[in-house]
């Protein structure tokens, strides 16, 4: 029975996917409910309803409440790449995918030490179900900390916890749909499955310009708001400059728009003087996002929304009623934080990753000098312009020698006009510090 | 500026309650978008566009992505009480809101010394990002608890990890959405929260039967699925009996539908050998969920699903790409879970709140012996039925007394066919041991 209705079901799923990639099923074509079809073909309801259900994950149709069941318009949704495509090789060594710290660097010892004062210390209720901006003490310790590190201008009451900044943008999604939002301008390069999160929220998103100053941040009128990465843009490495900066506020004022800064990496800048926060021009229009992904660790789901002061409300109603946050992991960064480890720990996490940049630099220098490279002032990764029409071979390349790369392309928004150049966006954080040569060695060899 | 976008703000919100008060503006009406308004009126776009971020946010009006604000349909959502309401006053000292254990009685010893183990003895990758499926270490120990204590049928791999019962809830939405569905069947007396997001996620709630049996759970043909609450009911305390939970099980099968059964106090059953999970009849119809909030305690925002395995890869894929539960508790609990923790501070908890059920009951007999205790075989609460007429009275009265408690017809679906009975429910399970007494002594005094 499990058996046949396998079968039954993976026929009729590779049917329509068939049907869609030939052009017999266009985009936004409304196929017939699960009941309908399962009537017509004489199958069960449930093998039906189940292969719809493979097709939505898998991207190839989307479900829109009770409306029915659509063909994706390719145009918003990418089908995701199936699960066993990102299963690593085997013989996959070294990971220089941009995104992640050094697990091995995450402080342990550090972090227990915090754990057992602040969990020790938490009054009964800070078990409970609770308030749905955030643990107090850890809105302090932020306000606080963000205030020197990244010249945010922030208090407490507006600051509201989230388990990642997706989670902060899913928020931000419903504050802007309950504002009557319609589209969100976004950078040419960027996360796509940020992108995909806006436009499952029913906004469309703009690509912005990208020139060889950065990114041009000022939208079209009309638009609802704008996505940015200033301080490193991600992934083109770019650091947004102060007269761009001032424009795009000045028109989120004008327009009454908002606008969005991901500081993904703010407390990883290298050589110059640390460009504080797009936020302090504005308190008023810019959503501040931050997160402990890149300098703690991505799995203790940390980050954090300022918000202006007229959305704060709103964006802790969408929230949800009580707080979706796990609790100690809160208690543990404000102990982290007021005790000042999470500063010296930034510390020594800023000298170790920008030793791994000098290294690069100077490998490349040397080993592959063709190679231009560029986003280098700040952060876990840095862009390596590549030869035009060498992209894929490289990439090919490195799957041969080990190497988990992505190629700038990855990243590039459907409708941007940009004239994609060949080159690899190359995370430097990930390896451990024992890895890391090697990692570099895989690495020279496939640029050579 | 700011006190003048203040003024016309509210000035806007007020006049568009007012209307819907009135009638004016009837359920479903679709309002001119902001822009629109705010030329028509003269005003600043911004203004008009955050009065209807409240609006949306008081539950007034409901936004559709790009498709408008409506004024929200009364029959499905209901305007979510004003922050300051929720505001417990000076006065109230005892909380017997049915849904929080004793906060006091959180294990915080024994959970940190399985966090120092657990964080110390994970693997690197543990902290990076995270299959989200969630720690194998947790689904292995959750596998075999559940199997003993509960009688459910599991296997790690069709585990999924969540923050909440709620989050679980969302994500089924979501695989429900993708499969076409269109109704959800629900008990006539529940979670209002859970009411609202399967409303939210465009599926109609239908109300079950309620008689002195209980819960009548067999929907009809073409619903979709159905939530309940088997072991004891919430909030109403009836346990599903073998016949119902035969029939509904049947019933799924025959109609392709499937049964949610939210196990959220299944470990505290006191006088009857444990009834297991309806679960074990069908696991290949029936989602299990479980959760850590009446157990252990809210703020670890720990629960799991236990899925069919034909909808695992579809619940996988709504969770998310990544893990978006934060992982030194995931990792903590199974540690907590395998070291045998858990198991005795479950022990512990039950005998606990069967001492507070058993003073309760003994307390009611002497003292308000024409209030009839129903509910009490398990769990952390019980309904007290009233005189009819006197509902009101007595929640006054309570808090008059400074005692927090909510009547039944609280929990009441909208659309049930239910008579409602004068009832309080109950919860014995917040106040902390040195509390209880006074607290059980003020119920008492609104009683009698």
């Amino acid at each position: 029975m499990i058996r046949a209705e396998g079968g039954v079901r993976r026929a009729l799923a590779a049917a329509v996917r068939e049907a869609v990639r030939a052009g017999r099923l266009t985009p936004g074509t409304r196929l017939p409910s699960s009941r309908r079809l399962a009537d017509d073909l004489g199958l069960a309801r449930n093998t039906v309803a189940n292969a719809y259900g493979d097709l939505v994950a898998e991207g190839w149709l989307t479900a829109r409440g009770g409306s029915g069941t659509l063909v994706t318009d390719s145009m918003i949704t990418r089908p995701a790449p199936g699960r066993s495509a990102a299963e690593p090789s085997a013989e996959t060594c070294y990971d220089l995918i941009p995104g992640s710290p050094d697990l091995t660097a995450f402080p342990r010892a550090a972090w227990l030490k915090a754990t057992r004062r602040a969990v020790a210390a938490a009054p009964d209720d800070a078990f409970g179900y609770g308030d749905p901006r955030g643990r107090p003490e850890l809105r302090a310790a932020l306000a606080d900390h963000l205030a020197r590190a990244r010249g945010v201008y922030a208090s407490p009451e507006h600051i509201l916890i989230c388990a990642g900044v997706s989670h902060g943008l899913q928020i931000l999604s419903v504050v802007l749909a309950g504002r009557a939002a319609r589209s969100v301008a976004v950078e040419s390069y960027g996360l796509g499955g940020y992108r995909d999160l806006l436009a499952a929220a029913g906004l469309k998103t703009l690509p912005l310009p990208l020139d060889t100053h950065g990114t041009d941040p000022v939208p079209p009128d009309g638009t609802d708001a704008v996505l940015l990465t200033p301080a490193h843009q991600f992934p083109v490495g770019t650091t947004l400059q102060r007269d761009r900066r001032t424009a795009v506020v000045d028109w989120a004022r004008r327009t009454g728009a908002l606008v969005l800064e991901d500081d993904y990496d703010g407390e990883f800048q290298f050589d110059h003087r640390s460009v504080g926060a797009l936020q302090a021009l504005a308190p008023d229009r810019v959503v501040y996002l931050g997160t402990a992904s890149q300098t703690l660790a991505p799995g203790l789901r940390l980050a954090w929304m300022v918000l202006p002061p007229t959305l704060t409300e709103q964006a802790v109603t969408a929230k949800g009623r009580i707080d979706s946050c796990e609790v100690s992991s809160q208690l543990t960064m404000a102990e982290f934080i007021t005790s000042g480890a999470y500063s010296r720990h930034i510390r020594s996490a800023r000298r170790r990753y920008r030793d791994r940049r000098n290294s690069l630099v100077t490998a490349l220098a040397q080993q592959a000098p063709k190679v231009r490279v560029t986003g280098t002032a700040a952060g876990l990764h840095t862009v390596l312009s590549l030869p035009p029409g060498t992209e894929q071979r490289v990439l090919q390349s490195a799957t041969r020698q080990g190497l988990k790369v992505v190629g700038l392309s990855r990243y590039r928004h459907e409708r941007s006009r940009h004239v994609t150049a060949d080159a690899l966006v190359v995370g430097y954080g990930a390896p451990s510090d024992a890895m890391w040569p090697q990692a570099l060695s895989a690495l020279m060899q496939i640029l050579s």
